[in-house]
């Protein structure tokens, strides 16, 4: 069986797994205080060119959405957002559970434009509303897609120009960074977000999400927080290691990388193979228009995901590739197609 | 230095290092639905003697009992405590944030009385008040006390009587099980709470509870609450990997009962230097009551912390030991007293 | 000035204010358990024909769709309501701060229909999604419109075949009970929907909705979530004294016709004067599209709302009739016009 | 029947009354911005001797607590409290549910300590615990006793120290501001506190109470929290109206000056029987403690509440004196006693 039906099927990378091991029997301090901890954070801040910037760890991304969306928004504040954003769909209203309103925005490729976000702001005129307050977008998003740095700009002079926060998911951040002809890099998150998250769980660790926080307004308090929507590892250590080994040497960037060759080579044999997809993505998750016929065939060898009946005898199914998919199950997915 | 600060200062036993390693390649669905999650929860189950129990595996103690509070709940009901419940001093008001009141019952060694329960639930008459439905307790609690079964029956029966939930936190609850002159198992919680969680955080492995539900009333969709808390692990599987190897072969009864045992040790050899303590413990955390200039003594080699002050001249201190305490250590320690 | 721009306007109908005065200086129980309110609830169940409905009195609409909606539903319950509801647009987030999400379905009409509603259901397939529990509907719209018997007895249909609720938002239920070639009855909405309430503020009293609640598994403990979201009136008797006026003898269904009736001569009279409308309501609210010069010039006499603009040379305006509307003032507004 | 069993058991002083009637027929804007609100406002800006204030209109005091409460903190802050606080015992857990924790510290007369606020902050000493930001306190407290201006003044002085907000809840403040031998004045207030609201509910208005934003820092948006928590009236003019003739000739002090006085007279006689107290209350709550016998003979004639069991054979009743009592029923009172 091929596994592409997500990206955290497996364990970690064994190096990840191996700096786990080797710091199993040192004694810590406890809730991410810890030397461990500590060396991620300097190695991350040196990324992101931002010194002064404050980076947490947590365990999962709903948690860090939850988290930092209830710790920086006061209770009438609304949040702007795709509607195929994860926040919108796929965490159980979790934003909604912590008291915020999420204003969802047509997007046919997952992406937010600097218009919609003015729309949406000037409706929403008086008290009887909600207050727009943050925007949040993913990068990759949903879909794949990616904000390069000139739409992310464009982001943020709208947010700027309405005085609202730019935060963003980045689930699957590390594919977005180093897909083909983008330029964006961590440092130009740091000056462009008040917050982002860089995600762990679904590029080669165990678990992990190290959340930045760039506006000075939002970094009060913010561990109290953490701890209060149960994010706060006793161990916390486990994410500081982690987190280390990603960035001590580039892993992060590279297992990424891997993982969006992968999906590149994929979608090549599937467009060699005549088949169109339903958005145009360029990272490591990607949706071709399959005949059912087809895919039934593939499921025989394939794990994936059907994403959504396209007419009556098509299916747009989504292929993910990971760090840990290798270009011989590449190859044999396209044999078998 | 000792460690003697915590019970969760290292990484994981070797054994259950060991079994994440060996499982790192092998590719899972996620979220909890894997092979060796169905594993735990058929082990589980049996130590149960709970077949229909619903098992569920979460992240962290906090995370735990704020997810499992807020989806038994109904807005108005508040939870009866001691006052010195985790969930009223230590989760940053974690239940509160869910929108519930803790009513808090003063309790010197931790254990919540039947009669408090009767008096918190008589003084609570009418609408203008919030209606107590849920008991909360910690085994061992906060100060390392044990409730045996029969003082849990006796809980059960109040419980009973005004149509209260009785819910165990079991955060170091193989330490209460595995405590000397203990009667207490597994299948007696499964029958007399209504749920209860089984910590393994502080037992052995690097992160994880298993929160067992028992009324069926409180069963129903408690996954889509795991998903709204951010408690949801994409690789959920690593708690299946780390519960199976806790209670495939007693593993996690071995850990706790040597924990308790060095506990013991410890305690012996204080009382034999001619001190007293603050509460008496027969589990891995002890409270010694020591003059300020042996408690300074002690730090140059110790690692614990302060619990509070004993008059002028003295200090209560707390001391834990755990799975990877050492006989060596506790030797070494009691030297240096 | 002609004042058409709400219904809410002016104090009371000069009856309730007499009620009001008559009653004054009498001493009565506190907290809505006053004989006034025990017979005004009589009086609503006869009308109702359901003697086991709980009536509760609440001050307002907002603080009604918030209680319930707390009060009905679980943490992770969503509601599905047209786009256009007033819970999806004008209570600030209301719901979402007591943590729902509230599923939006485009309405042009301001009207859910039985599909919209399946849809919602079958798209929300498992816990990483919220799960759609309570269909919401405003009867009238907020733009005017009425769900007739049969409209609500399909809406019943797919609320019964998914297990949902049907909740009623009725701030403006006596112009619906009132229009032209309406058959519905309290009595029907007591038939077919879970809980609904009927609005007083915009039907002649100073201030008031009676919610009542026909699903028995929605009655428990009601009174509790009303003290605890602020809505228990110390002086409930205020309640219960204005509505038991309006339902003696028939008076809330006579201010809603007499509102009704107003409109629709102001409606002939704009059709008349050859414009169109944007929504066709046989009810207390009309929306006319009208050249801006026009509108313009209504402006010095008349008191409305601008709707929208309807492009770049007409606006659609709102008007507003109420029990207060003389004749009069309708054909001075046509005069003008 | 003499009625002592609460202040809100009538409906309006007269005056009230003929207010409300005679702007009955003339048309307002909604939501508290109509002309009688801007007077009400302006008076009672001037009774503060403070022009910068915000002046807000709300329905009851619950509602005014759990509003302000929720606008003004974050979600990690908690409230410190006497346990005899309303807030504490009789509002459903409404703070809770907002999602903050209210810490309880011990006070028989219903007064809280500077010391008690300081203890309070510094046992809360990291994230894993609440941060206590705001101070409630209650005048008169719900025990009828009363803080003068040096007593606030140690209260401010404390929470200057510590960064805390100072609230008081004024449900009864006008009987607090004409207790004999008190200083306070509204004019104090405004400068102790960063808000505090006074009461008309329990004192002479049909319902309502005026919330004062005192702190910059607490005023933005407010609107839009009164209207999330369903506080905002369509008819907001009736807040305006009522509290427009409270303050324009001083009737607000002199309502609250005659339920103090006919308490004393009630006390002055009682203690003449040779009666004691349980409380010493200069103000219109009194609470003597009476034989199980008389208290039973006084049931006949009297309507009261029983506060709570004073050992075997007595018990402490509260009797509660309003604007609506009469010389004529105290005296009557006392015969029968």
């Amino acid at each position: 069986m091929i596994y592409l039906k997500n990206d955290y099927s497996l364990g970690a990378h064994p190096q990840i797994m191996q700096a786990l091991s080797d710091t199993n029997m040192i004694h810590t301090t406890g809730y991410g205080e810890d030397p461990f901890c500590e060396e991620a954070r300097r190695l991350l801040k040196k990324q992101l060119a931002a010194d002064e910037a404050d980076i947490h760890f947590l365990m999962g991304g709903t948690q860090t959405n939850l988290t930092a969306m209830a710790a920086f928004l006061r209770p009438h504040h609304a949040i702007i957002a795709a509607d195929s954003a994860h926040i919108c769909v796929h965490e159980t209203g979790a934003i909604e559970a912590t008291g915020h309103k999420v204003i969802a925005c047509p997007s046919p490729d997952g992406k937010l434009l600097p218009q919609q976000i003015e729309d949406a702001v000037l409706v929403h005129k008086d008290e009887h509303m909600v207050k727009p307050k943050l925007v949040y977008i993913s990068n990759t998003t949903e879909v794949g897609t990616v904000y390069d740095r000139d739409e992310l700009q464009a982001l943020r002079s709208v947010c700027d120009k309405y005085g609202l926060y730019l935060y963003l998911d980045g689930a699957r951040l590390g594919c977005a960074l180093t897909a083909p002809d983008i330029q964006l890099t961590l440092a130009d998150l740091a000056r462009l977000t008040d917050a982002f998250y860089i995600g762990g769980t679904k590029n080669g660790v165990l678990f992990g999400e190290a959340l930045a926080i760039l506006n000075p307004e939002l970094k009060e308090d913010f561990r109290y927080h953490i701890k209060q929507r149960g994010g706060m590892m006793a161990k916390g250590r486990l994410l500081g290691i982690q987190f280390r080994e990603l960035f001590k040497d580039g892993l992060y960037f590279d297992l990424a990388r891997h993982a969006n060759e992968m999906a590149q080579i994929l979608k090549n044999g599937i467009i060699g193979g005549g088949y169109e997809f339903f958005v145009d993505s360029p990272t490591n998750q990607i949706f071709p228009i399959l005949p059912n016929m087809v895919a039934d065939h593939l499921r025989e060898l394939v794990s994936f995901e059907d994403w959504q009946p396209y007419g009556d005898r098509a299916t747009v199914i989504r292929l993910v590739t990971s760090w840990g998919t290798t270009e011989d199950e590449i190859m044999e997915f396209l044999r078998h197609l």
